[in-house]
Parts: C-alpha cells; structure tokens; sequence
C-alpha cells in the first residue's frame, strides 16, 4: 500500500519568467488532490512566434487530471499570473480564489472569454485560510508593485509550504501591504517544509530598494522639465503608476493616463479600494487645451510594443496629443530581454523630434519589484524551510537560486517546468517528468507550440512562398502552361525576366519530357514539380522557398 | 558663377551603428568631385528584415554619379566598415584605398563577389597622403579592436578635415597602435575644420579602459577553472581574441579557434603580419583527444547567433567538442540591443548542462572598443576642430554627441543619412537632402528595403497564407468547386471542421449566387473571393489570413 505524499509540479514560471502555472498535490501517488497557483500568460515575440496573441502553459495534464482539481489560487493581478484565467478556466472548471483586487480582474478576463465571473472568489487575507481537500491555503501580504500581492501558505498533513508569488522586501512599497518580517516569522514558527520562491533578481547583487525612493528623484525631474512630460511604465505597476501621477500633481501639472490598459487597471483599482487617494486625472480629449508646460502624461508602452501609447506618438499624433522639441519622454521601467530593439527604435524617434529621453540607466527613476540576492538570502533566513524550491525564473536564474540555497545550507531543488518533485520525504526526490510546454493563442484558437503552424510562418518569412498550379485534363496531359504565383520573393533575378516566368518556363519544359507514370500520380508529381520550382529559384534569385503545388484533375 | 565648396553626405552609419557609408565632395555645386568612406555592412533581424542576407547602404546617390568618384578609403576590417565592397564595387567601379591587412580582407571580399581583388591598393599609414582629385587622404594609426585601425586626414583646398573611424583612446591596445596624443596634436596643427567623430559610446560617462586590463582577469577566470574553458567575442575583436588565446596558453591550456569567421581572421592577421607572437592553436580534430581541463576553446557567436560555434555547442556536439556539467563559458563581450534573447537562450541552454556561465555583467572581462564621453571629449580638445559631426551612431547618439560639443563650445551639426552639409563656410549649412536607405542582399538579389518583398513576408508571418484556385470553364462557369490550401494557419477552428473545407463550402456558395458580371471579370472575383475566404477565415480562427487567388479560365 502506497503512503500519502505531498508534490510539486510547475507547469509554467519555472523556465521562464512569465506564464506562471505551479501545481501542489497530496495524497496516494496518482490519486493526489491537486490545487493550481496561478494562469498567468507569456507575450510572443517575431522571433519565435509570430503573428500569435498570446502563450499559456499546456495544462494538458491538468485537464486530463480535472476530477482531481480542488481550486485555482491567483496570487495577484499581474499578466503573467492571471492572463490566462479565462482563456483556460474551461479546461478546468474549478473554483478560483483571490483577494479582492486580483478577483476583480480576473472576473473582467472571465468575462470578456464568455466564462462566469462568479466562478472567481474573494479570499480574505491571512490569517483566514481556505479549504480545498487536503489543503488549507492562505493569502499572506507581502510587497510587491501592485496592491494585494500574496504569497500562499499552503498546509497539508505533510507540513507547510510557502509559495511567495512575486514579491520584495520593502517596507514602503506606495501601494499593496509593507513586507512584514514579524509576520513572516510568526508563519515560519510552525516550520516550513519548502519555500517556493520567486528568482527573478538572484543575479542582482545589491540589497533591493524601497518604491519610496523613486518618487522625490521624479518629482524633480517633472518639475525641471520646461516642456510637457510623459512617463511610461506597466499598467499593472500601480506602485509606479501612482508615484508618477503624484510626481504630476506635486508639480502643479494635470495628470492625464493613456493607452487602454493603463486606464482601465486604474479604474479597477480605484474601485476594488486598493488606489485610494489616486491623483485627479483629466480625461485626453480635454488635454489638448491645457498648455502643455502643464501637462504629465502616464502612458502605456514601456516594452515598446507597436501599438501601445509610446509607439504611437514616437510615430506622431495620437488622440489628439504630440511630443514636440523640449518635451521629456521618461522610461520609468526596466527593459525586458528581447524589447530592447523596439526600445531603442522608439527613442530614436523622439530623438528626431528633439524630445529629451531618459531611462532608468542611472537607476534613478525605476526600481524592481522583485527581491534581490540578499533580500532572498533574508527570506530564506526568516522562513528556515527544509527545502528551497527556486522558481519564476529561467533555467540560469533557478540554477543560481539554488546555489543561493547552498551557500546558507538550505537543500535545494532545480525543478524546471514538468518536474514532479515529492516533498514528503526527508530530502526533496525527483518523482517523474510531465510534459509540458506552450500553448499559443493564434487568433481565437489555441494551438500546441510544437504544432509546426507557428513553425511554417516563420519558413514562409524567411524563405518567401511560392505557389504553382497546373490543370490536368481527362487524358491526363496537362492543360495549358503551370501557373507560378510568387509572395515575398523579389520579382527578378539573374536572367532579369520575372522570376514567376522563369519559373513556368521551366516547369513547362520539365512537363513536356515527363512521362505518363509521373503525371497520373499527384504526389510524385507535385514533388517533382516542387523541386524544379526550388532549384529554379535558387539559381535565378539563390534562395529555395516554400512552395504550395495545387493539381487540378479534370477527370 | 558658383564658388566651390565641400560638402559632407552620410549615407549610412549615421542613424545605425552599422553599414558606415559617407561621401565627401569638393568642388563646383552639383560637380563637386566625391570620396567615399567605408562600404560597411549591417545585420538583418527576424523583426524587420526576415530572411535577409545583409544589409548595405542605399547606394543609388554615388551610383548615378559614378563618374565623379575618385576612390573609396576604407578605414579598418570590421563588417560594418568594410562588408559591402565586394557587393557594391561593381556599381563604383573606383579604386578602393586601405592599409595591408584591411585590404587583404577587403581584398577576399572582391574575390568572393567575382570582383577583381587588385582594384583594393595597400596604403602607406600617415604621413603618406594618397591623391584623389581635389583630395589628399591620409591614414593616421588610431587604436580600436582590430589591427591597423585609421582615421582618415582628408586635406583639401576648404581646409582639413578628420574623420576618425571607431576608436577608443587606449594606450596599451595589444593588436594596433596605441593612442598617440602627440600624432593628433601634430595633425592638428595646421587646423581641423571638421571633426568627423565616433558616437558609438558617448552615453558611457567613465573613461574607457585599456584592453590590456582584461588579461589579467581573464587568466584568473581560466586557471580557476576546474573544466574545459570556452571564450566568444567577435572574430573581428582580434584584440580580444589575442588575450583569450594568451590567458588559455597563460593557464597551461591547448588553444582551439572554433567557427569559420574566428580560424578566417586569425589566419589573415598572421599571414599580414599584424598578428606576429600568437599563441599556437590546435585544430578542432585534435582537441578531442586532449583532457577538458587542458583545453581553452576561443569559438564564434558572442551574438547569439543561430549558426555560429557557441549556439551549435549549446545543442549539443560541435566538431566532436561537446559542453559538460563544471565546464565554464565566457561571453567576453557586450550583447548588440537586438541579440539579448538570443545570448540569454545560449545562457539557458548551457545552464541546463551544469555550464557556469560568465558574461561582462561584473565589466571584468571585456572593454569596448569606442571611446566614451570623457574620451570623445579629449579628442575634441586635441583636435580642435571648427567644426563638430558626430557619426556612427543611432540618431540618439548623434544628438547627444552635438550636446557633448557645445558643452566645449564646438559647433555640432547632426546630420543624418541622407543629410548633405556644407562645410565651407564659417558655419556648417545644411545644404540639402538625399534620398537615403537601406538595400538587402536577399538570397543573390538585391532589392530595396522599401520594395515591399520582405514586408510581404513579415505579414505571411503575422497572418499566415490561404491560397484559393478555381477554374472557370468555356461558359465563364466555375468548374468544380474552388480550392483551398492553408499554409501556417490552424487547422480547424470555431466550427470543429478543417478551416480549408469550411471556406472551401461557404466560397462554393458565394459562387452559386454570383452573377454573371463578376464571373467574367477577374478583378472583382479575385476580390470577391479574398473577402469571403477572410471573412470566413476570420470567423473560424479569429484572424484574416494573406490570401492569393488563382483563377484559372478554360477559355
């Protein structure tokens, strides 16, 4: 007979940084009740996946799993741990819990993918705990940069397991609960079997700092600045959101937000209670008027994406409003791995129009909202786990995190995406790999990232399309000449005639000496056609495209 | 009747750090008689120029006035200076100028583009002046990463102009001349009229440091370590290679050159003569042999990039040499904006393999090869010049390199490609503008950036391609249904049946119901079809595909 045993599944998070999905089970090996912490999304990139909307973990094994699920635990409102809620939540049919904030956006992407917004519930926080099967789940306050971020304290018959979430050690995090050592000691008293903890700044060395000091550096600038200024940041940072919009009204501007996100996650915080005190802000349409010395914009955009609020006006007018010579452009907000380019690309176009851009490489006008290396080093020290289970990192982040580990002689677990690990025991085991992956939002379907469609569109950019067709008569002779249609290929090469003539032509003479076995067999026959078609175009224009042969029969 | 005058026209490397492309004329308006600086190089993404080769300067503006050329100078052997003169030569026709070891890469780069390699001549260093009509051009010795860097002197009857290729101020290069402070002053002397200047690191406040500082850390780096040691930087960097070579041979360690670019240059630069007292290397085949502990190897792809030797090891075997747990890899060099999720997912891979990774995060182990601000500043002062135009660099670091001269009271003037500037006055004048961009090399082709070929395959990437064929018979009829094949779209969507079969149905009935009129006009039933065949499209997967239609008439 199998004892019980308590397991540690990530599905997402552990192996990127985004697209959080971790799963806790307990009970006799594969009849485990299982709680998911967080749906969280990834954002798709040209390199790797284009023309995709989004990308959530491939929560196949939890789906095939369903009957076993007790709860989805959102620890807080961010995209990478709540934007999936309702694309998935179908898949899943679990109740969801969170706090009051994190309910209210998770009920709004419920909502907006045709699911029951009151299959989300609002948790109270620690020291309240919720029920689910063996589990008794708790939300405990710890800072972060939006309100009400929580870790789990999660118990079980086989002990308790602290799941950070995001977090930092502050003390003044603007908005959301201060980082309470007293709180964190008194929840460790019991012992703690494993912390589950967030990596994200293992590699930054320096103690992390307060949100407070932000603001005054801010507020200088704003007020220094002779023409209109404009900040960006992430929506979801309502820390930050909020230390602009006060840096706005301190220096006697009207504040006014920009870019739908940004907008609407005010909105919401404002109403769920956790804003309060929010600057006044005036609606864009009516900041036209104001003089725009006056003028302190809160836009959408930091990473540079194409259609956000910064975008938009580094390519010129964007509702009604335009950066001109002698305006500031702040990036308060740290550039993500892979947006650097679209960064760049944006601040040189305000650098066409003489805007004064500043970033935050002097370290003054953003900080993380993550613990660093010795504020995850304190972490570890106030809830002394068993074990340590890095996770919300990449692979070289959870490596390093439980090297970390090591140097306080706290045994460590690298346990990337799929790895089942059984905590019941003395010493954290390996108890079997899931397959795990990517699932893509393409358009309104989901798709497997190993699907191979993601895979030929980037074929079809990087080595253009070719498309052929070719009518086959009822005596099996071809009708007429090939057809050669091209896209994205140049339109002439070595011979100077077009390449789709050059092409047919060559089709043409290869169908004339073809023999009748090859032209009543489709399949030969396209490959045939298809290779004559490649070698064609690689000697006129040296590149082999993709290319599309359509046969039609008239028989 | 006009006077002469000397004119100053960037044609690339003025809004990229890449592709350095600049023209000088002196002489009549309109008659003025040219040089050219450089014919570099730039490096496609998958973001913007997918499937693209390289990518030059527009060089349409010298082409047309191909008689007025005197020659090309070519001021040192990096790709961004020296890549394009075996694609662009043939439409120069000019003899191209460059010290022996530029000219002889310069030199291979004819060879392979089926170009006379004697059309590139070997140029004495400064004080040697060669003539080129109005011009005589000088190259001065300045330090940089890659031997015989030159600024250029470029005397004419307007004054004397300098023009100082990438440079640093380093007195203890290891490959190159020192920084010689004496020279400058001593080229100075009889007065700058322009200071044509270096921006690539003028955000960079310290003062550069020497390459002679990272050798010492690096050895440490390699005796240290327990495991096989593998370096990357830039084959081109032969500074850096130099002392990743010594710090292997340093440590007691067989030196293995990996990749084709790194054993290329290596070899060149010995056999010019610039190279003299470099380590001996040990061919790939061989190191298999040797105990990983014995072995440093010094490989390609400090960029990331997909073919390049670190990028091959991270998936596994490269030439029978193969990573290991408690091996070390160094990126003995900075990430390019742009490369970072490509470097990081090299980080991730090796971190899988219990590689420790070490990049230029700590500074100790590279330096670059650019002045910065104080430095540029120095060279302001010792120069003197009248005037100040910052080049090579984005348009971000142009404008704030205009800044850094007016804080010394120099005249800056920030012209970007395609900006002609007339020097000959008393104050720089804009004199006009040129129609600049970029050309791609695409397979064998070059096309323009602008000719809408690689846009066509970002949206085939982004969308994905529906091709529709039909036939029309005698009777301007359909014959048979229409066809339908998707390439890089999901197979099925909303209605759970293939999407090809879902728009092959619903383009069956459109045609059904359509009258005569549009089944004889080609046009407007291609349009007919790609609306309904999107539409349909966009209803089952959510998104509006590319779409080509083939209309096929019996008639």
């Amino acid at each position: 007979m199998s004892a019980e045993r308590l397991i540690y599944l990530p599905l997402g998070g552990a192996g990127e940084i985004g697209m959080n999905c971790y799963v806790y089970g307990y009970g006799r090996e594969d009849e485990e009740r299982l709680i998911v912490v967080d749906l969280g999304v990834a954002f798709p990139d040209m390199d790797g996946s284009p023309g995709v909307d989004l990308i959530f973990p491939d929560i196949a094994w939890l789906e095939a799993r369903r009957d076993r699920i007790e709860a989805v635990f959102i620890t807080h409102a961010h995209e990478d741990h709540v934007g999936a809620t309702g694309h998935l939540w179908s898949r899943l049919r679990v109740p969801v819990h969170a706090r009051k904030f994190t309910a209210a956006v998770a009920r709004r992407k419920m909502d907006e993918q045709g699911q029951d917004p009151e299959e989300v519930r609002i948790a109270s926080p620690w020291p309240a705990q919720i029920e689910a099967g063996p589990f008794k789940v708790g939300f405990a306050p710890i800072s972060h940069s939006i309100p009400e971020s929580s870790a789990l304290v999660i118990d079980c018959p086989a002990g308790r397991l602290v799941h950070t979430g995001d977090f930092k050690r502050d003390a003044t995090p603007l908005v959301g609960e201060p980082f309470d050592p007293a709180l964190w000691a008194e929840i460790a008293r019991p012992g703690v079997k494993a912390l589950i903890c967030d990596s994200t700044n293992v590699f930054t060395d320096t103690e992390g700092r307060s949100e407070a000091v932000v603001g005054p550096a801010i507020q200088e600038l704003v007020v220094a600045a002779p023409g209109m200024v404009v900040a960006t940041t992430f929506a979801s940072n309502l820390a930050r959101v909020r230390t602009l919009a006060e840096a706005g009204q301190a220096a006697g501007r009207s504040v006014v937000l920009l870019g739908r996100a940004m907008r609407r996650m005010v909105t919401e915080a404002v109403e769920a209670g956790v804003l309060v005190d929010f600057p006044k802000t005036m609606p864009p349409e009516d900041a036209a008027k104001i003089p725009r010395e006056n003028l302190m914009l809160i836009v959408t955009g930091s990473q540079g994406e194409r259609r956000a609020a910064s975008a938009q006006l580094a390519r010129g007018k964007y509702l009604g409003l335009e950066m001109k010579e002698g305006d500031l452009f702040l990036f308060s907000s740290k550039t993500i791995p892979g947006n650097e380019r679209g960064v760049l690309n944006i601040i040189n176009a305000f650098s066409e129009m003489g805007v004064d851009v500043v970033d935050d490489s002097s370290g003054r006008y953003h900080v993380s909202g993550h613990a660093n290396r010795p504020d995850l080093k304190a972490m570890h020290e106030i809830t002394a786990p068993q074990f340590l289970i890095p996770m919300h990192g990449e692979h070289r982040h959870l490596r390093e995190h439980v090297k970390l580990g090591t140097e306080t002689g706290i045994a460590g677990v690298l346990a990337p995406n799929g790895t089942m690990v059984d905590l019941s025991g003395n010493a954290p085991r390996v108890a079997g790999y899931v397959d795990t992956g990517r699932t893509y939002l393409d358009g309104s379907v989901q798709i497997g990232a190993l699907d191979g469609i993601v895979r030929e569109r980037i074929r079809l950019a990087l080595n253009g399309h070719l498309v052929i067709t070719l009518i086959i008569d009822e005596e099996d002779e071809p009708l007429g000449e090939p057809w050669c249609e091209v896209k994205g290929l140049p339109e002439k090469g070595r011979s100077k005639a077009p390449l789709s003539e050059v092409i047919e032509e060559e089709l043409g003479q290869f169908l004339g000496r073809a023999d009748d076995d090859l032209l009543v067999d489709d399949d030969k026959l396209t490959e045939a056609l298809r290779r004559v078609a490649r070698n064609t175009a690689n000697s006129e224009i040296g590149r082999k495209p993709e290319v599309t042969v359509v046969i039609s029969r008239l028989s």
